[in-house]
């Protein structure tokens, strides 16, 4: 097992909670009349320990690597898409690209491990791969304990770098061909679930390729049947992209930061991080409930209500970045809205009793 | 009845839905994978009747007014707080300012009709009132006839306005206590439905504070049985700002304009609109499904399903500008994201039988 002690994600003040409520209940709005964006404002001030939270320089990090398993035919696209979407990625051509642009969020992509070479000089690309992609855990374990540990130490480094530049919100996002295969595989292991429960159809496969790719993680959950430890299962089963979210994520909790949840892998890569580091959950709003099976269960795992429900099932962080302004605008109301008192504005009937004679009736 | 022609919405170019899922599906992406997004930005194609459709110049009009029936008791909160509220609207404290400002949309509050005066010179209010509050519906029509179409004609008017400054997107919002009341009855009367459910809590009646209203509206749709016809139900229990809503939605439809709509006061004014105007609906985005009792099936009722569920009950437009960005990221989808020819990225397997010796394994 690992030398490696992880930070702990740290307590909330629980007097803050209730400042908090009190706070939003003195906004010009019926009580509880801005419904789950309330408890969100909530979160996000328990978050960053503060009546009014600033959620400066929100960073979206995609990460990217590849993943031996594609080699077995579970994906609908071959394994070389990693690389090119990493090149359209810079180009900033994909969606992620399209919907960090549009929030202004600083895009950042990580090369955790692909295949190939990604000769490329760009401010945006990080080039930290643990190896050209993980082993095709069919046959033998994904990575090393020792890649493992390098790539949580990956992600949590770019949260440190992100942190220093003032960044308060992290997103994180993924590409790598077959990497539902890896994140059903975490899932099944980790939330002690049957992988037909755990597995979709990924990029799109049909009927058939969906019982294949299931009966391809059958057989290599069979090969591993004593890991159930999270960093055995992240060792056996995960990917190098999976890893460094999960490091991203301790980091960023560690922080005080609010960590936006994309989709499936990216909520395969928590499990991972809060089973190392019990708490970053707390410090995780859930954007959106994917069109992959598998996703919802996870989030019921979490015990967690995504913002979302689209029929998202893209990746890349497409999902937190859509969510986004909604976390923005949780913290916009908490810190900009008038109370009833600044506004000069009457309570319900129940506070004017002895303002109207006939308060009764309203 | 009216003299008045309704414009109708004009109607979609059938050939162009399918050049625009086309161009969704040439975008690097797995087919599908960005789900509702997807039939959105279509939607918004076949609006602006374009493939390339720009979303300039969101306009978010609050349109205030008070209503007779608060006299009768169905509100929690007496009816000056309506014109506090403008006040509180041109100050900029209330949660429409937050997430208008937020997200760059033009805010304009529309005096449709309050109590007292507002002698305010402020170039955000456009003090167009019918009347000082429409009458207790309870015991005479709301409005009259000419009122009525008055009212229409305002809301049409400052759609014309924004439209010449290069609006193409307008939300609609609103305020005036005692609003959901009106809107349950003309809800009960359009969507043919008992007003036990079309009556919610407003902004927060007890139970016994619904069972009163629902009491209470029951005899005021009992004094005009004869009100079926939309412009009538309009007149017996509306308000001058759910007839300016209605107007503006007329006439942003007529200009090919997206309409955001709210939750369940918009909502019920759009039964108007789309009762004199079939076809205005379809250049509707719903933006969130309220907490107020009866707006799902007023959803169902337009076969529509909202982008939002955030148990929001605000109104003034609130839900519509919370999932502005959504809309907003449709349409950049469509302009901005790369085609899989312009990035040069391998399509999935189907496509690639014979670029791959064993392409049936991916």
């Amino acid at each position: 097992m690992s030398a490696t002690v992880w930070p702990a994600a740290p307590a909330f003040d629980e007097a803050l909670d209730v400042r908090l409520q009190q706070a939003i209940d003195l906004k010009t709005k019926p009580p509880g009349s801005l419904g789950r964006l309330e408890a969100l404002a909530r979160q996000i001030g328990l978050i960053r320990n503060t009546l009014t939270p600033d959620l400066a320089r929100p960073a979206m990090l995609v990460f990217a690597a590849d993943h031996g398993i594609a080699d077995a035919g579970v994906s609908r696209f071959p394994a070389e898409v990693t690389v090119q979407m990493v090149h359209n990625f810079l180009r900033g051509g994909a969606a992620i690209n399209v919907f960090a642009r549009q929030h202004g969020m600083q895009l950042e992509v990580i090369n955790s491990g692909v295949r190939g070479t990604l000769d490329v000089v760009d401010e945006r690309l990080v080039n930290i791969p643990v190896a050209a992609g993980t082993h095709n855990f069919l046959e033998r374990p994904a990575m090393t304990l020792v890649q493992a540990e390098q790539a949580l130490a990956g992600g949590r480094a770019r949260v440190r770098h992100h942190a220093a530049l003032g960044s308060t919100v992290i997103g994180c996002g993924e590409m790598g061909i077959a990497n539902t295969s890896s994140a059903a595989c975490l899932m099944s292991r980790l939330c002690d679930m049957p992988i037909a429960a755990c597995t979709g159809r990924g990029t799109g496969l049909d009927d058939a390729g969906l019982q294949r790719k299931q009966a391809i993680l059958e057989r290599a959950l069979a090969r591993a049947p004593q890991a159930h430890a999270p960093l055995d299962v992240l060792t056996e089963f995960g990917g190098f992209e999976i890893a460094m979210m999960a490091g991203a994520y301790i980091e960023a909790a560690a922080r005080r930061m609010v960590i936006l949840v994309d989709g499936f892998i990216a909520s395969a890569a928590l499990l991972v991080a809060e089973a190392l580091s019990p708490g970053v959950v707390r410090y995780c709003v859930f954007s959106h409930c994917s069109d992959e099976r598998g996703h919802r269960r996870m989030l019921e795992h979490f015990g967690a209500m995504p913002l979302l429900a689209l029929d998202l099932r893209l990746g890349e962080g497409s999902g937190a970045a859509l969510a986004w302004p909604l976390v923005q605008s949780a913290a916009c109301m908490l810190n900009e809205m008038a109370t009833f008192a600044d506004a000069g504005i009457s309570r319900d009937s129940d506070d004017h009793r002895n303002d109207h004679d006939n308060g009764a009736q309203r």
